[in-house]
């Protein structure tokens, strides 16, 4: 179904093939998960290229795809790997490959002898655009990935108290989630207690944690190759006035664009109806980023959700809702769902708690 | 020191100016450790691009460097930036910026202004080079997490039964390397027991490790953002004469090449020296991959100590050695250290264990 879908975007870019070498997308079209492949795909030809350390693992995991042998560099064998596909206009991930490879790829497409000469055409996320829409199969593995976030983040609630560091409340949440069925995490914990809040993506720190802080967490669980990616702003103790002013802007913020995204919308329109609010408030300087990003294999997808992002909302597109507000010297308040779009609206897959405090 | 070499470069390359993406390498001039950012450098000013999530952080970690605000995309301040330095030959990392990234800035490039016109001229890991070499600060951090992975593996010969899962072992090593001063794992852990060690870069599975059977263990501590890179193959019980004939053999070739290795050899020739031993007792077939690699902020970097690698190795380059056969169905052996390179031959920094069981 992946490469059918592929195949019917080859058509209409009007190419014979697509060489893929983006990690996700190799990896969503044909199931192996090593470091290192490329993919070449035609209307009837699936062939992935690897080296040595991964012979055995493409044929476990990629049993639909023909192994093509990669002894010296993978543009070595370019050339005859095209020519037996017989594609003349190939496509390469122009928002993957470097400019030194397709400088590589593009000597031998030219030095190829007459009857094996092809072109190599620039493609942009032909891959990702299908990847956005997940399937029931991938819905089932990120709703896993966000229940075990979810989880970690309830144990942690619990377990937070003042006098703890940050590295201390950070390993307990990894290990929760590693021992409780994550294969890793989404990605380096994102963890701000006080004025280090103050950075959207702060580094885990040794900073002993304070009663009545905002303490932002922010971190996912991967599942059988899929990400869950959530934030939460908890505190330890009591919180004070201005962290539950602000906390109850930024909730606001997202719930209303919970309630409003529509299909159909593009991403920037979804972004407007959170930053309004918090506009209005006051605080749209201290909102710098995004509201959102798809999410799936990678931690960051389409579609994007963000101030410059044209992309369509479609059924089945799966990204986050997160607005927050960062105040330097005091800290910063970010609440993130993950939520999947439907006809007629957004459903929430996050059920972490939105309290304060655990 | 690092920019003073850098700039040293731009001269011999004819360049005004350079545009730094790759992580490592921002990080290695900047101090910068965040995610997202650009480095633009020229003989007199050291500018570092980034968003919103970043400014707090660049100001703490980077204050050699000036701070240039992104609040859409990069390319929209480039000419900006480029003009402000003064540059009409500007260099980018063609191993690392991608086809559409080129295109983009190209485009603002030839856009711009008469008066700020300026040329993007590719350039071919200059700061990789650079790093290559280590300083004694960068050897300190290294020999750090060297000494962790020894720690760990003494740990796990210890630890590791017949009966035990994989991922059992697995975990249990990866706790050891986090509660015991590493940052992270320097990489995703290969472990290979019994026919999965085969794979040279097999995953973590849940295979039940049996008695006898070799199994590779691959893995590294990242400590300071300087990596480790430590493989042992060890036994739960008595290793079998296939076992001990196939260590034997993946030893000695390993010590052939500590011993032999002087600086002024290029990579390959270094690689040639295992090599020729495997080859001699028959498995040259069995051992597909190169002998090593550079290991620093990257788990991979200069030099490359494989069999097309022209590198030259030179004092004060840190690589590892590690040779290895494979066997389909039966499994694999591989022995790695990091050495350090100085005037007379390597210095061989991990200490870790070579016997067969703990």
């Amino acid at each position: 179904m992946r490469l059918k879908k592929l195949r019917e975007t080859l058509i209409t870019e009007g190419l014979d093939a697509i060489l893929i070498t983006q990690p996700e997308n190799r990896r969503y079209l044909s199931g192996f998960t090593g470091s290192t492949g490329v993919l070449l795909i035609s209307a009837d030809e699936a062939i992935i290229a690897t080296d040595f350390r991964y012979y055995e693992q493409v044929e476990k995991q990629a049993p639909d795809f023909r192994l093509a042998k990669v002894t010296a560099k993978f543009v070595t064998v370019l050339p005859d790997l095209v020519h037996q596909v017989g594609a003349k206009r190939v496509g390469f991930e122009s928002v993957h490959l470097t400019v030194e490879q397709h400088r590589e790829w593009q000597e031998v497409a030219e030095d190829a002898v007459s009857t094996s000469k092809f072109e190599l055409l620039p493609t942009k996320e032909l891959v990702q655009k299908i990847r956005a829409v997940k399937d029931e199969g991938e819905l089932g593995k990120i709703k896993k990935a966000i229940a075990l976030a979810d989880q970690a983040i309830a144990h942690i609630a619990d377990f937070i108290e003042p006098g703890l560091t940050e590295k201390e409340v950070a390993w307990e949440l990894e290990v929760f989630m590693r021992t409780h069925g994550a294969e890793k995490l989404a990605f380096d914990l994102i963890f701000g207690s006080g004025p280090n809040g103050a950075m959207p993506h702060a580094t885990v720190s040794a900073r002993v944690i304070q009663a009545g802080e905002p303490i932002v967490i922010d971190m996912g669980a991967m599942v059988d190759g899929y990400n869950s990616d959530l934030t939460r702003t908890i505190c330890a103790g009591r919180p004070d006035d201005k962290f539950q002013e602000i906390h109850a802007i930024v909730l606001e913020a997202q719930l209303t664009a919970e309630r409003n995204i529509r299909p159909g919308m593009q991403g920037k329109q979804a972004d407007a109806i959170a930053r309004k609010v918090i506009e209005e408030a006051g605080y749209g300087e201290n909102y710098g980023h995004g509201l959102g990003h798809g999410v799936g294999l990678a931690v960051h997808e389409k579609p994007g959700v963000g101030r410059l992002s044209e992309d369509v909302l479609q059924p089945g597109m799966v990204f986050t809702v997160e607005p927050g507000i960062y105040l330097p010297g005091w800290g910063g308040v970010r609440i993130e769902d993950i939520v999947v779009m439907r006809e007629d609206g957004v459903e929430v897959l996050t059920q972490a708690s939105k309290a304060l405090s655990g």
